[in-house]
């Protein structure tokens, strides 16, 4: 026997907004951060924020709720995880990406049903233009950007150390590193590795500030170039991650045979993003994610693991195979 | 041992905006109500509803992933949930209050920050004065407003009919009643009841076309009034389901002696609200709908069953108790 059919899980979706924006409201603003200095009661967060007191306990109540907050008497703390996770003060931050949603992703996904009928982003660049140049235009914009995508990466860096055999191989370079999330956690585990950050001459300085607060200077280097303009320095292993969804399907190609053209015979291609299973049944996360690259790219789309393996073979890799990540992540590997 | 503290939660519960405005974007523009008619493939979907090519597979499996469409084949059908509670045609339709989030509320939301800071509303109201006004200004708004507030309670509806001993009384007044859906529920699953809606006088042809629809016009009727301005109709039990935390403090404590009155000794008052838990810490949505009226009201906010339970005491009823209905709805039962 089905049971009945209830609105609930219509209901809990349809209002998620409420939660996200909450907990988006409190990461945008510093309050994780605040609290991981000492707890505070409802005043004193009133008083810090300058909050005024109509809303202030439903907020925090909210998170507690959602049990993004401990509360101990009158006083509101962090969770273990928020503590770790959303304290800007700590190097295991991921509240950038979330920082970014709140500031522009939340605003500019209003306009779905505008991008559904148009195909054209809905960001800043809705005028025409690369979304890009509006983020990498001034150095706070840019700081931003690549500390919201180490939010987004440091957990796949990590399994990426973990799930691939990089005891076969000694040099990789992570091409569109931003910050450098993926080198650093590669570097960190391997301690015989020798790798390397590629991405746009502005990013260098933000790349280096970040390998230096874990001391690797010595093992993590900056390349500086554009991916659409050089070719890419040679390695064992080149990792591009969060990149290829970020472009059409011909940019997608010409990416991949630059990097297949960069590998010496035998080195190997990690892509990874929110790869899509190959049905698009279960990775709502990735599928959403393409939905962004529509909101936020003129022809991104994010792909499954059959989309990627096909375009690797047609660049040439001999062999190819989806490895899942963290959360919704996945790499693709591909063999020279 | 604990688990070691991961950041799924609070990506997913930071980018739950992205679920959600897909799926209100659907509802907004009717795709379950289309399918209800029939399945139809991406290439379908696109035709009736003007879609560019580009996102529309990504939008149609992103809906397949949250698991409120079925894909079979190449076509897109409603799930069993989504085909009864989404389809427009159908009166168990709760779409209504998910069009207004994706209408209204979702983009409201994004000023959370200022709201905090400020205390007011950020909807239409945003210049001050009351926000019904601007709904209640067209009968189309009104319309929209009355449905949305169905979505929110026919399944409250539903379980006050099974939950309060109805055996015991014979007429009752639903106090804010919009379209009917409390009425509608009662009158169905007790056939001994004779009942009335309440609510503003515009509201009364969109009551009756509703009550007309389950054939319950002789056993449910409209009282015009404004329950600032004029007394209540007498009844043996009043209901006021989403009513009180409108409203600021001075105004719910007004309006719960007006019900005392207008009952007879022995009569019972059942106010309905997603109720907060005493210690506010589990009712998230109770919490964060009071925030919600933080961004739609001057001074409304949600409450606790023990905050309610005071204010009967205090209008003198002589017992209360806090019964659970569905999802977050709680209902305070006061008598006389």
């Amino acid at each position: 026997m089905a049971a009945k059919p209830t609105p609930d899980k219509i209901l809990q979706i349809g209002f998620g907004f409420w939660a996200s924006k909450t907990l988006l409201t409190a990461i945008e603003l510093g309050l994780f951060t605040e609290l991981a200095k000492k707890p505070l009661d409802a005043a004193g967060v009133q008083e810090r924020f300058g909050f005024h007191p109509r809303g202030s306990a439903d907020f925090l109540d909210s998170l507690v709720a959602l049990r993004l907050l401990a509360r101990k008497g009158t006083r509101y703390a962090n969770t273990p995880e928020t503590a770790l996770f959303l304290d800007r003060a700590k190097p295991s931050y991921v509240g950038g990406i979330l920082e970014m949603c709140s500031r522009r992703l939340y605003g500019f996904w209003n306009a779905l049903p505008e991008a559904l009928r148009t195909g054209k982003p809905q960001n800043e660049a809705k005028a025409g233009g690369n979304p890009f140049d509006a983020i990498y235009k001034d150095e706070a914009g840019l700081r931003g950007f690549l500390s919201a995508m180490t939010g987004l990466s440091v957990g796949s860096g990590a399994a990426i150390a973990k799930k691939f055999p990089w005891k076969k191989y000694r040099t990789f370079v992570d091409v569109g590193a931003a910050q450098g999330a993926v080198p650093v956690q590669l570097a960190l585990a391997h301690r015989h590795l020798q790798g390397a950050g590629y991405d746009l001459p502005p990013v260098e300085p933000i790349f280096l500030d970040y390998v230096r607060s874990f001391k690797l200077e010595e093992r993590v280097r900056f390349h500086p170039g554009d991916f659409f303009k050089d070719p890419l320095p040679g390695a064992d292993v080149i990792v591009m991650g969060h990149i290829l969804h970020d472009w059409d399907l011909d940019e997608k190609r010409m990416l991949i045979d630059k990097v297949y053209r960069a590998l010496p015979k035998g080195g190997a291609f990690i892509a990874y993003d929110a790869v899509i299973d190959d049905e698009r049944r279960k990775n709502a996360f990735g599928l959403l994610m393409s939905l962004n690259m529509l909101i936020e790219t003129p022809g991104g789309f994010d792909y499954s693991g059959a989309d990627c393996k096909g375009w690797f073979k047609s660049a040439g890799f001999r062999q190819s195979r989806v490895v899942p990540l963290l959360g919704p992540d996945s790499m693709v590997i591909g063999i020279k």
